[in-house]
């Protein structure tokens, strides 16, 4: 049996979005740019796209900014905040110690270039307090940026609060809703941000594609400059089949989201039960402020990579934490941030799961990762320490 | 009769090419940076792809970054170039005034940031003179970028020469060779360059992917922060099904160079010889240097916008110019570089030719042009003034 459990890494496309994509990149051919009938074609489509997008949303389509990705969208809403705070002589920046790298490396380059950076703790939960940000914000705060749901450990973090907050405060808030959006609701209105960053293969949509969505009135600036693209603020001529497949894959899964939120959140249960038999294993995470498919946890004595490797031989295709910062042999910055000594850190699996997942497949994996927990602490030094007494138990 | 002759704003897909793009989307559905079977297996299709476009253009795969097109290519280049120039105290940069917006606008923003920018002329035969170039350098020169062939007239600039220039005088050297690419020859050794930028679109590739080549030993920083993708060059998932695309479509074009460039510059001479024929017409560009499909005319007396509806209405999709650019109501500035007055510039069309447009095709256009530019002129009042000899014809 194969399973496929890695679906915050990237997710299957479904047959619908690869057939209108396929059907896009033969018929759609001009360039959306151009004024004759091909060209104007590819502008209507993308016109389209750009709509349902913005409708899902709860946005206008003069909010929505098509990006080659969420790390891109990321980028450049931290940039535009960060620049147009710079020049009303705002240079502190706000954000959490478990946003995605795409926030935390653009923050750490804008520290290099005079501005000052504050990232808040998240507790043993993996949630960010909205206290904290109160605390946190300055007379020249020019950004908060807090994810919407965590990439590993899959906490939801209070965005409707913050963004109450900062605007309140007059602050640009951006949220980073690559994992949250198409599994839980999203209304950019309803939680009070300023941008919002999406990536399209995080919702069953094609790689190489996102969004970045800008209230009216926020500044954005361009990280590509070029052509007059996306009203001048991203060079380049528009990937139409992939944005016609992003905004068919965000359809489909805000469609079906309350049934996949119930279906898959039962599986996630099941799975958390299972291997909470396993002694000396911890679940990463707030249990119930959590993505309905996020499963993680941290099995002491044993390092996560040989976890994978043995569960991959068993068909069984899962992550220590981020597909990003895999090949890394740092633990996960997520993880440290919960509070875990390096050592807990370092046996991570992270499990996600989707609608196409089942419960048999849990059941599966329950048994298969409980036997190669037993079988890595056997062989282990460190566990052997454990039992002996030698060293003390952590969780 | 459906013609489409703006090959130069984007090509159709293959159905090859498409087909194993399709495939890709429905069974590589891993993310490359996984560690488990279905990640690796997208790496492997991933490195394959790199391999592919490496000997195709001459190089190592450890020398291509995948980015999201041309546009982004360009301007990663020139900003690595600047900076990495920057560290150095050279704060210098050559261009010339007929490059795509993606490299002119990059540089108008480095101006902006205290680097001077020198942009060499083209003559009227819109070529780049080598001994301007030479001219150009100066101890504080930090990047030579020259395009392999213009975008609106198609002119081919001695990129070889330029080259040699360049690695003499320890000058960075990039090219956009967006639109030369898959359409006269490319070997980045033998051209010498250290940075050349190529858009999958335009030689029938998908929308959305592009790559840089880095010669190895040059720098290169990141436009886009997050993960280690590309060699930490580039943060994102990897666009696998697009960057699939691209490489089966280079390597289709580069298959069929030759065959195509001979009939292409058969269907273009026709056209050239056949619109010479209107008088008070102009060929913007060189006759002999310019890319087998591209043919740039200008017609004193009308606007080419006007031009471009009533053959549109005709089925004719072609251009006045760069497509990047179209909605501007400026006139092109490759034109206004060849010395071309703005009244005539603003009278130009361009039709881009590929293997898919049939000689029929090419006697249709010359017919039907021909017509609209009389038409247009019969209801011009600049026209009127021309005949009567009230303003002096220009060509």
């Amino acid at each position: 049996m194969k399973i496929y459990a890695d679906h915050a890494a990237t997710t299957k496309m479904s047959k619908a979005v690869i057939a209108l994509m396929t059907e896009c990149m033969e018929n759609i051919y001009g360039n959306p740019s151009s004024l004759h009938g091909p060209g104007q074609r590819a502008a209507e489509v993308l016109a389209q796209a750009r709509e349902k997008v913005a409708v899902l949303l709860g946005a206008e389509p003069g909010e929505i900014f098509f990006t080659s990705g969420g790390s891109e969208a990321d980028n450049q809403a931290i940039r535009s905040a960060a620049l147009s705070g710079k020049r009303k002589g705002k240079t502190h920046l706000i954000s959490t110690e478990i946003e995605h790298h795409a926030v935390l490396h653009t923050l750490k380059k804008l520290e290099g270039e005079g501005f000052e950076v504050t990232l808040l703790p998240v507790y043993e939960d993996g949630i960010v307090r909205v206290e904290d940000v109160k605390a946190a914000i300055r007379e020249d705060t020019a950004l908060v940026s807090v994810m919407a749901a965590n990439n590993e450990i899959g906490t939801i973090q209070p965005i409707k609060e913050i963004g109450a907050l900062c605007r309140e405060a007059g602050v640009i808030f951006h949220t980073d809703a690559v994992q949250a959006a198409g599994h839980i609701r999203i209304d950019v209105t309803k939680m009070n941000v300023d941008m919002l960053s999406l990536s399209a293969h995080k919702f069953g949509g094609p790689k190489g594609v996102g969004a970045l969505y800008v209230k009216k009135g926020n500044p954005l600036f361009s990280l590509i400059e070029g052509g007059a693209q996306e009203r001048g603020r991203r060079a380049g001529t528009e990937n139409v089949p992939g944005i016609v497949g992003m905004a068919e894959a965000f359809s489909l899964a805000v469609e079906k989201l309350e049934e996949h939120k119930a279906y898959e959140s039962g599986l996630r249960d099941a799975l958390i039960a299972g291997l909470s038999k396993i002694p000396h294993a911890r679940l990463n995470g707030d249990r119930i402020r959590r993505l309905p498919g996020n499963v993680n946890f941290c099995f002491e004595g044993i390092e996560g990579e040989a976890l994978l490797l043995l569960l991959n031989e068993k068909g069984i295709a899962a992550s220590s934490g981020s597909a990003c910062a895999s090949g890394s042999l740092n633990p996960s910055h997520v993880l440290l941030a919960l509070g875990l000594p390096h050592e807990v850190a370092h046996g991570s699996l992270r499990l996600t799961l989707s609608a196409e997942n089942r419960m048999e497949e849990v059941e599966v994996m329950i048994k298969e990762i409980t036997g190669a927990v037993e079988y890595l602490r056997g062989i282990s030094p460190v566990w052997e320490e454990l039992e002996k007494g030698e060293r003390d138990h952590v969780i």
